[in-house]
């Protein structure tokens, strides 16, 4: 069947995910450079299409800076995502969930 | 509300678009070296979770090798991404549409 | 031959620019982002060791933004870097030469 | 002062790894993968100028499989990368050491 208007926001919501952290996953990061790469993260993914906002808060606590900076991971951050899609608005969100950066849809308006 | 399980299936089936176009773009790529290429995108996507089959085709005729390689992005490519989730199967679709790499949901099933 | 310390000094040049280059290159980027990721790419590679600055400048008149924006390469920016290691400092740029994104040294202190 | 080749074969040599490393981390590795990606890795960076050689090993015994596959980061590889510029040949390693991955230069041809 093709998707619905929904099937297909969710679909968006997926790619915005899989792009932020597959593009900055690896970048070094500090307690200092942490506010400057969640703007970047967040302003980069907001120009796809369909992408009403993007949220990301890296935890300088969660940070390994043994050698004095690390590479960001799902460990280090919270992500959430709203799309809207032909009117259909999907918010989802990636945290740490059981030692995995787990992404889900929270909800998906009607 | 919350998704359903043909919602979440097109969720996962986004997550993996935007993570193999944004994981891989940017690699130096020549005909030589497209099929291994081709090869671990596919091994390392279908690691993921949910993920029935992952199917990338470089074109060697779209590479520009002026300078003998060039980079990945999505004008060298079409991927088809096969996405299970709790048996429902997305597949879906990356190709160049107006200068654009497109991804959409080609099918979902019942 | 073991390297020497202005040797070890343009390794480590290299290393930067290539880590840069590759954690950053497919990032979806506007005019309107286009400051947010050059501050976070600078602060990214400022971290790693040996690094005395980073200065990345993104051409927003090189951005083709015929679908609203386009994906962070080579053609983009100008990039400017010093490392300093054991007091041999190494300033490196990179800059489009004949469609190539050429990376070099420009000067090794005594 | 201007480079000499030894110095500019080694900024050679300092790019291929910060690319390899940047490009590739955080790529999903399971044993099962991580053979095609080796080989990806060293087609990919052999692409790039003045680049003799690229050999990546990825240890099986050093992936964390709890969740299936994980994502590829320097604990799980060594590599070393041979190249040659004008006549001077650099060889350089990555490895772990002390928990970090340690890029260096090995030797430098007179």
């Amino acid at each position: 069947m093709d998707p619905t208007p929904r099937e297909e926001a969710c679909f968006e919501a997926g790619i915005k995910f899989g792009a932020l952290y597959h593009q900055f996953a690896g970048t070094p990061v500090s307690s200092e450079s942490a506010a400057s790469l969640e703007h970047a993260m967040e302003d980069a993914i907001s120009n796809q299409p369909h992408c009403e906002s993007v949220s990301v808060a890296i935890d300088p606590e969660a940070l390994d800076t043994t050698h004095g900076y690390t590479e960001l991971t799902g460990e280090h951050m919270t992500v959430e995502i709203v799309v809207d899609y032909e009117n259909r608005a999907v918010v989802a969100r990636m945290a740490m969930d059981e030692g995995y950066p787990l992404m889900r849809v929270e909800s998906v308006s009607e």
